[in-house]
């Protein structure tokens, strides 16, 4: 499992071995509770205990955006920032020549039909800011173009709170690139 | 000194201690040499061993742009990007009441004389992205908008090669929000 090496596997298992039965009773019933009843929203992709997720059920959601991710984490992540107000479409993977992921496995299609269902006005792509994630943000770019909506990019430059010294060169120049007006 | 603590200093000494005469001597000598050659440039305030640095001297550098930083590494950082090829404008220092550095510490005035005297059309302001370097950037901002030119910032975002998962909220939140329409 990730993050979880030949020694940590070794300390947890002993863990358990010492731990009293009614824990580990606890543990495997939560697993197997959560594996039962978490599964992908069958709109967005994202994590659900229902067919349909608490974001795309929420009236409140501003059904006009439509922020793309590579995993449903990231969900999660964006979340927790407030900022964001939107509706998501998680892609389950990233374009990844090397590991075979092709565009036909990120199935755009079902993010055409829900951006023309919806009537989005604006895609906002945050894949990761890597080779990667870059070359997917372009491709759904291109796909999308034909149907006339607004389609943008998260900023990439330097983190809040850093300093430019430990910014590297990639991230600098893009930051500078990227420059926004002060009004 | 900075990085350099009781053990490093300590481990520093006994080397020299230990180390051969003409070694000793060669360093001692560096140092003064340095300490006698290196200077501020009397135009932009960056490292220099002549009054005009080889930047400011530079007649391919652009004379139109100029970007404000807060001390001169960050000149040598934005150089070994090779994105920006106009002038730069070194504060030493940023807005900081604590350490009871006011706005007439950052003598916003000589940026000023040089932006009218080089009839520069943009000023990007390349201060750190934390609270203090914010402040500057906001100060001199102001500062300068009686004198109608361009004023921008560096982007701030998530950093090239990283993942969403690892960028902080403060930062996704501003990615968000400084996006950037696909073209």
């Amino acid at each position: 499992m990730p993050t979880i090496g030949k020694r940590t596997a070794q300390r947890l298992a002993l863990y358990l071995v010492k731990a009293p039965k009614e824990e580990v009773a606890a543990l495997v019933d939560a697993i197997v509770k959560m594996k039962e009843r978490v599964r992908f929203c069958s709109q967005c992709g994202s994590l659900s205990e229902d067919d349909v997720c608490p974001i795309c059920r929420d009236p409140k959601r501003d059904r006009s955006v439509i922020c793309v991710v590579e995993e449903p984490g990231n969900v999660m992540r964006i979340e927790s920032t407030g900022e964001y107000k939107g509706l998501y479409h998680v892609l389950h993977g990233r374009l990844s020549p090397l590991d075979g992921i092709g565009p036909e496995d990120l199935a755009i299609d079902k993010l055409e039909r829900r951006i023309e269902n919806l009537g989005v006005k604006e895609v906002i792509i945050a894949t990761n800011p890597n080779v990667e994630g870059e070359a997917t943000c372009n491709y759904i770019a291109q796909a999308l173009k034909p149907l006339g909506i607004k389609i943008t990019s998260i900023a990439t430059g330097v983190p809040i709170g850093s300093d430019l010294d430990f910014a590297d060169e990639m991230t600098l120049s893009r930051a500078f690139r990227g420059r926004a007006e002060i009004k």
